[in-house]
């Protein structure tokens, strides 16, 4: 099935998410997963501080995609700064991604803790977002439009990405969405 | 100082907001809560459900003031409908109620959970608006879009309107960070 032996953070996340599939989240432990993945317990909280971080792993990275994406001070307008950091964080998300993304939906959909932990998740990168572009020197309310809209943006193009059926790629979702903000608020 | 003797509830909610600001969230409890505006915990409890809902009351309200404002289904563009529900909303806060909703944010800015308490109201508030927009024949990206960013206006223009010194009305302030909204969004 796989073209070559994952690591052992691999198979723990694959093993993770079949299990909370199968079984829910509230009904599998960690020692299961780490069975599973054919490690120790030990093994696993080498890697994640508990199963949820399993689903949320990389959230700095993902973070620091969008920070660096929106490039150097000065240079350009605050949403085409936004627009280049979604381009920027979209490449986290290739097509081979797509299956674990929607499964890992899966997951959360039915978990009300893992939906809060998302919206968390998102709320620090709008706050994140609203802090770099404050220190490129962008004034605090259009900051925080721009990144509040940003995230927006990635959110809906991120559900629309993983929907049944969905072929186009995530940059082509964003930049679609994008669009679609523009004439929606333009009509105002 | 009152000119009328106000019912249990609101001097429930005064009482628990000094003490809130000067003992902290965490260090308050219900009983000091009720003893503070003379009333039993027993009336406490027949108004709110724990200390907590004091600085969250009114939510089914603040929801169905939003949804109500959007209008009639077809009658308008969306965005001209989230702009009208936010004027509908921003009734809620005339600026006699200014001086509460500073010293509410004062208590929620140190607790992290109060924060995300506030975090889950609003993302609520934004699915009721998706759902509402649905309702109302807007496609399920457009509604998204629609809402999240009559959701984000509201947001910072609420933060705005609560800053120190800040004199403009929150209806004034919604549809100034709507029109700021709109020029930031158009130079994509």
């Amino acid at each position: 099935m796989v073209r070559w032996e994952p690591g052992a953070r691999e198979r723990l996340k694959a093993a993770a998410l079949e299990l909370f599939a199968r079984q829910g989240f509230d009904g599998t432990t960690v020692a299961e997963i780490a069975a599973a993945a054919g490690v120790t317990e030990r093994t696993f909280f080498r890697y994640f501080a508990d199963k949820r971080e399993v689903l949320f792993t990389g959230q700095e990275e993902f973070e620091r995609d969008f920070v660096d994406g929106l490039g150097d001070a000065g240079e350009a307008h605050p949403m085409a700064m936004i627009a280049r950091a979604l381009d920027r964080a979209a490449a986290r998300f290739p097509d081979e991604r797509r299956p674990w993304s929607r499964a890992r939906q899966d997951v959360i959909d039915v978990e009300p803790s893992l939906q809060e932990r998302e919206l968390l998740k998102l709320s620090a990168l709008a706050a994140a977002l609203t802090r770099a572009l404050q220190l490129r020197g962008v004034d605090a309310t259009t900051a925080a439009l721009a990144a509040e809209s940003g995230v927006a943006v990635f959110r809906i193009a991120f559900a629309a990405w993983i929907a049944d059926g969905e072929q186009r790629s995530l940059p082509e979702l964003q930049r679609a969405t994008l669009a679609e903000l523009r004439a929606l608020v333009d009509t105002v």
